[in-house]
């Protein structure tokens, strides 16, 4: 068998998320049965992530094992000529057996989309969180450096108990950046916990429209209690994850 | 009654293009329904051209008469909250009874949008056309240019008998651009016929792609004969129309 390591982005509107759920189909099923068409067996495949339904990915990671010996660059192009144009493989490579999609991660970026603006370009609809109201960009940006940092993000996750170990994370960097009405939130950590990135977008979202302070960053994570209706989930549209980090992460970049 | 123009954006590709067909929804039927609501009485919506299934807007321009004095931009407001996020009304305005949308322009603007890259990336398939080989895009440059003026555009319809009048078109500009895997033809002109953009950007990709000299837009020109299995219409989810002109139109800007 030999492993290999591929990079998927998919438009995540019409699924389940990577994993299957009972009303919908998962990312992962999807893949999983192209490979074993490939394989002419099942073949197991295994996400860097669980991603919630409607969620995007430009640089999802996974991996599988095949006994098919095929050239990496040669299994993106069978397997994109086999999956539905809202799942690609970008690249592939060969991984050593040791390599874990899951667990070999050192961090992940993902990107939050906000459009600011009294009317949504129906072109945009499916990529951007659409907000009507004025931000105040600066305000956006104070809220989101508060969050960098290791500090138990319990406050900002929709269900702590799914979590099996702790609830620390590190937050390496967390910038907003604003072009016309584009506002993009850019986060990069070591890990993040169940709908933790919408959880704080939706918070630093909430800091934009004057709702909360910045500094309510700092309190809510000091006092890491389990979060309360103060803290919404920004919609699953605007979300990506961006890229899976294996090695040496930087903060910025 | 007030007549209102109204300048309309969509996602072409889940409908059969602006009007119905047996087969699928018309982007016209779902505007008259939203407005109809709104009226509390049928209301026609008339619309500056054909556009194809699959075919998308930026600028799309309608015109209709409403007995609810509503002003343009409740009307707006309004409308967006009952269409889908496939279809946004992007601006509207008070016109002249004697405006219509369709005999009123004076020009359009289209836009063919391609994508030359091995991998279609997920979030741009419904909005691209993907072409994996390498493209010459001065040839195509040079092809383009060859159809600007007046000219019988009869090799270039896709079926000239639903035309009711002449088949002689003006053509103001004709551009490409290309920016890494983007590349954009930009075409003005004061009409254009039954599937004309979409030949001329068929026969331009086969330039690029080498199976054709640009010379050859100038010979089937100056040939006016009618359209043979040599121009192959290129796929309606590259196409958007941008914009109708009323009154004087630039070539450029």
């Amino acid at each position: 068998m030999r492993r290999y390591k591929a990079i998927i982005a998919y438009d995540g509107t019409d699924y389940s998320g990577w994993q299957f759920q009972t009303n919908a189909t998962g990312i992962q099923q999807v893949v999983e049965e192209v490979l074993a068409s490939l394989e002419g067996a099942e073949v197991r495949v295994y996400g860097s992530s669980r991603t919630d339904a409607g969620v995007h990915a430009t640089g999802f990671c996974a991996h599988f094992d095949m006994a098919t010996p095929i050239p990496p660059e040669n299994l993106v192009r069978a397997a994109n000529a086999r999956l539905p144009g809202a799942i690609r493989f970008m690249r592939a490579s060969l991984a050593p057996a040791s390599f874990d999609a899951r667990l070999s991660a050192t961090g992940k970026e993902y990107q939050y989309r906000i459009w600011r603006s009294e009317i949504m370009p129906p072109h945009l609809a499916r990529y951007w969180t659409h907000c009507r109201r004025e931000l105040d960009v600066a305000a956006m940006a104070d809220a989101a450096r508060r969050f960098i940092g290791r500090h138990d993000f319990v406050p900002f996750s929709a269900n702590p108990d799914r979590e099996l170990e702790s609830t620390v994370r590190t937050i390496y960097s967390f910038d907003v950046t604003a072009s016309g009405p584009r506002i993009v939130l850019k986060v990069r950590g070591d890990g993040f916990l169940y709908k933790q990135v919408r959880s704080m977008a939706g918070f630093v979202l909430a800091v934009g429209l004057g709702r909360e302070k910045p500094q309510a960053v700092d309190e809510l994570l000091a006092a890491a209690a389990p979060r309360t209706a103060r803290v919404e989930t920004a919609p699953a549209r605007g979300l990506f994850l961006v890229k899976v980090f294996y090695g040496k992460i930087r903060s910025k970049g």
